[in-house]
């Protein structure tokens, strides 16, 4: 339910829910002798009883007097805990390769009930049509999404081509349009910094319309251009990796949105600025998951997961609660509608077992049991999509002869080229060198020094420039032997047609393999295909389940390895390869892109004359 | 600068501030080496400085690489704490009997930066037209004033007749025309709780424009009321007298506003909840004026008069300075704004001695310093009033024969009357009855007795029939003298003309020479005026200074004891004697007015039979 929908019913409702504090009429829900997990005081209260009525929060103490009616549901919480439902205030839903009803199907058993997707990866593929039908899809979900609009696409104009781009009008329009509830990240933090009028003209749309803008600010230490970066509006950041780094944010007026996802565990950098001030007021420190895969939700949850390793890591247990709940909805502007088991809220109310597990007993979302002991227990419905959104990849059928690298005819011999050196694990790559011997007239990959042969081949709609249709690279640091390769559309931020690997026939059949799926993950051997992810929706998202998908990206995860990296959810790194924003060297469709500390962004050459 | 004023200039300001931030030009003011108290984390930062830049903060840190420009104000801190300024989330401008320039003024040196007023005194007087004139003389202060709709004019319809009427049309209006801010206090608790369709049609305004909502729950210990309350979407209360009260409303998800005003003196009373739970998080605790009088602020200050209170009451000094700035700003969404000394919020900034005195040695609002040592250092204009404002009695001459109580020819000798009970310094009063003898078929005061006779005269524009005119009654617990009476125009919430006296002659003589003010208090003693403060604004402010203000009530005050009442600040009482919508008996123009716990109010006779 969307909040201006939400206004609508609590206004409609006001004069009901009173009629069932005050005892004269039942709720529709009762949950009976529960132990609060009070966040707004920070307080346990015992043996409480919640009264829900529809979607709200009635009443909220000792109910034994009021009355329960014939179709009231009765929950007994004795000896479990009653926390609110979790809120994600930075994630992306595509991280986890499945659409917006999958995933809510996938994390409400893990007790999220609210999430503020950046749905900025399909908007570089769609543009405004994705921010529109992103918001649809959420309508008549038992998840409350509040869309972050997309404000970086592409990362960086003019060094590469997505297939569509976002500018100051398009973010007045979505909220105009109330297609957005808050502004996105906002990831080029140097043209904040630096007074980028375009950058600014974005941010000015999100401060007149009201809106909290989140930021992306990754560098430590340079507090002139923290303040800067909070002074231009920016209010909250997923990006910190250090506890000094985080501390000083908070400090500043920045809300801290600590990240544990699927590869970027930053949680653990974090905590020491919380543990080392024990007498410090936590309330700017949140909690986020910005990417997972769908192996990590279906394995090991969704934000419960997050606030587990929280509590292991020692944060007390009701601060770490709050930092995914009251302190979210706070950094949301929300705290009157979610955020608290309180009267007047949406009756987004989580039973756990204990305050170290938090194994999810039971999940209500906005007064209805949605999920108990781990399982889905409301059907949610799949999303009919338009064919524009289900059929994204234009791409011709590739050969080998495109992955060639000619050498020009007047380089002899031995040639240097740039390497890439991918680091599993990392989102940044390093800038290598090496020297390769040409053969016929071209260079080749050679997997005994670990280099592989890496292509970005534009695959949107768009009609761009021929000489901006692919690029070629050498990459190392994913050890794959010979005869393999991978291709991939889940390839930030354009998510053009990724293509790895050391031979060209294979690069061909895997890229093959990647445009018969309608987009996705394949990953190839000697001609065979060992797996293969369809991923039809954006070229990124499956249209199945997130149990379905897990399996489905374990089998190329294992793929993979039989390929020759051995890293546990490398995918994620290499789906890094194309985001030019990242240091040092990456590669777009239009070429190698260096980026090194305090230097703007450049086009490299691949051979170094 | 109202909300939408604040948000084009900072959409405007990004690029410059993140100059100013980035030390790339100088900002317009920096104050350096201060110990900044840090309402986010509630930790102390020595050595801090601060870069503002126009109206908002640039640069929170170490200043010592940025440049100063040749215009940039320089203003050394060293020794001084860097407070933020001082928000005061629910108060009457009308309690304080100047208009918002003189209270603007008055208020400023003592640190006060942002007020949310809930002018339902003048709405009773002029309906719309108020809440727009009052609008419009806030546009240009250096004082945020964010409005609160009033919801509740008259109190209590149909049993009294102010100058107009405010209904859920009203309401929505105000917020589509950017009149109000929030919604000024739901007094009537029991139509909410009860759930009368009026009241819940007002709310309901409220919730669907997003705004929050203030309630006034004045029923400590009723749990179910107070769910049925806050489930109704009233999310902060200033009207609780108890510690328990206090932790309950809190718990439950509604922000307190503990209030220390001039009469209403609770905060001593509430504080015990928060030090006695010292774990506690406070964060839904705020601190409030609500009325205090032109004398309190001249003389003792403003909100930070309740600041200090708080300290010297035990709570620590950080808590307390975060409940009248961040916890206050969170309580209105507004914390990106106000509340915090951070990059991009405005820079409203307080310099003081220490945190015990909390003298205010220098105030910055939006940029400007606008009070040293106590003293305001920029003019604020006057505004210019349309005549309907400051002419609002439309009264006839009084005569002695007025105030005549006739007795009817059915009834001889002794006469059992009902009397109204007054207590100093507090906001109830009690029922009594007495006997009297008639004299030439009337009643009449009997000043040996402590019976004075007390009278309501409709004084309003608006037309209405003659029998609800004029109402008499009789009054105890003044101890007024022979020869004595007075009269007042300040009398909630209809403001009608209030006369108390011990001789009919005198009431005129008191009436008549309010009349001739335009509104305003008199007193009198044997036929001379004793003292008199003329409010011609609405019949409730003058147009002087707050200091001048105070004065003429200190006269007031002074001729009300020669009259005979010993009671510090007792005009406050009394200006409550014709508020219906509280406990025991009172008199609206309509007649005598009883209202007992658990019953609805209901008109009863003078004279008993």
């Amino acid at each position: 339910m969307d909040r201006k929908t939400a206004r609508y019913r609590q206004s409609a409702s006001t004069a009901a829910l009173a009629a069932v504090a005050m005892g004269k009429v039942p709720g529709t829900l009762i949950i009976r002798g529960g132990t609060l997990v009070n966040v707004l005081t920070a307080r346990l209260e015992t043996n409480m009883d919640v009264i829900v009525h529809e979607g709200f929060i009635a009443f909220v103490g000792d109910a034994s007097g009021h009355p329960v009616g014939e179709n009231t549901v009765v929950v007994d919480a004795s000896g479990r805990y009653i926390l609110p439902g979790l809120i994600d205030s930075h994630m992306h839903v595509e991280s986890s390769m499945v659409d917006l009803p999958s995933f809510a199907a996938g994390i409400l058993p893990h007790g999220t009930t609210t999430i503020c997707p950046d749905n900025h990866e399909m908007t570089n593929v769609f543009g405004m049509k994705a921010v529109e039908l992103f918001w649809k899809t959420s309508e008549s979900l038992p998840l409350k999404v509040l869309p972050a609009m997309p404000v970086c696409v592409p990362s960086i104009p003019g060094m590469e081509d997505a297939g569509a781009s976002i500018g100051p009008g398009d973010v007045r329009k979505a909220y105009n349009e109330g297609w957005a509830a808050l502004q996105g990240e906002q990831m080029n933090f140097p043209g904040v910094i630096f007074g980028d009028p375009d950058v600014h003209a974005i941010t000015a749309e999100g401060i007149k319309a009201g809106k909290v803008l989140t930021g992306h600010y990754a560098a430590p230490g340079q507090l002139n251009g923290l303040n800067a970066f909070i002074a231009s509006g920016l209010t909250a950041c997923h990006e910190s990796t250090r506890a000094d780094e985080a501390l000083e944010k908070a400090s500043r007026g920045m809300y801290v949105q600590q990240r544990y996802g699927t590869a970027w565990l930053d949680l653990p950098n974090l905590v020491p600025a919380i543990l080392e001030n024990p007498e410090m007021d936590t309330r700017m420190f949140t909690m986020v998951t910005d990417d997972v895969t769908p192996i990590t939700i279906a394995r090991e949850g969704h934000l419960v997961r997050v606030l587990r390793e929280a509590v292991r890591l020692g944060v007390p247990a009701i601060e770490a609660i709050q930092m995914v709940t009251i302190n979210a909805a706070q950094l949301l502007e929300e705290s009157r509608w979610i955020g608290s088991v309180s009267p007047g809220r949406s009756a987004d109310i989580l039973l756990v077992n204990n305050l170290r597990e938090y194994t999810m007993e039971m999940v209500i979302s906005e007064g209805s049991i949605v999920a108990e002991n781990g399982s889905l227990t409301t059907p949610i419905p799949s999303y009919d999509y338009p064919d524009w959104a289900v059929n994204s990849l234009y791409l011709p059928l590739q050969t080998a002869d495109d992955f060639t690298i000619p050498v020009p005819t007047d380089i002899g011999g031995n040639v240097e080229v740039r390497v890439i050196r991918l680091i599993p694990g990392m989102v940044y790559t390093k800038s290598e060198r090496a020297v390769l011997t040409q053969k016929g007239g071209a260079l080749h990959a050679d997997p005994d020094r670990d280099l592989a042969k890496i292509s970005m081949i534009y695959r949107h709609k768009a009609h761009i420039p021929d000489e901006r249709r692919r690029s070629m690279g050498f990459l190392s640091g994913l050890t794959l032997k010979a005869g393999t390769a991978l291709a991939s559309t889940v390839s930030h931020d354009c998510h053009n047609l990724l293509v790895i690997g050391t031979d060209d026939e294979e690069m061909a059949v895997a890229a093959n393999a990647v445009r018969e799926s309608g987009g996705g993950i394949a990953v190839v051997q000697n001609g065979r295909v060992l797996a293969r992810l369809s991923l039809p929706f954006a070229g990124l998202m499956s249209l199945d389940s997130v149990e379905k998908t897990a399996e489905n990206l374990e089998k190329v995860e294992e793929a993979i390895k039989i390929a020759g990296c051995p890293h546990p959810s490398v995918e994620m790194t290499i789906s890094l390869l194309g985001l030019i924003v990242l240091g040092e060297l990456h590669l777009s469709n239009r070429g190698l892109v260096e980026l090194k500390e305090g230097e703007p962004p450049r086009f490299v050459d691949l051979i170094c004359r």
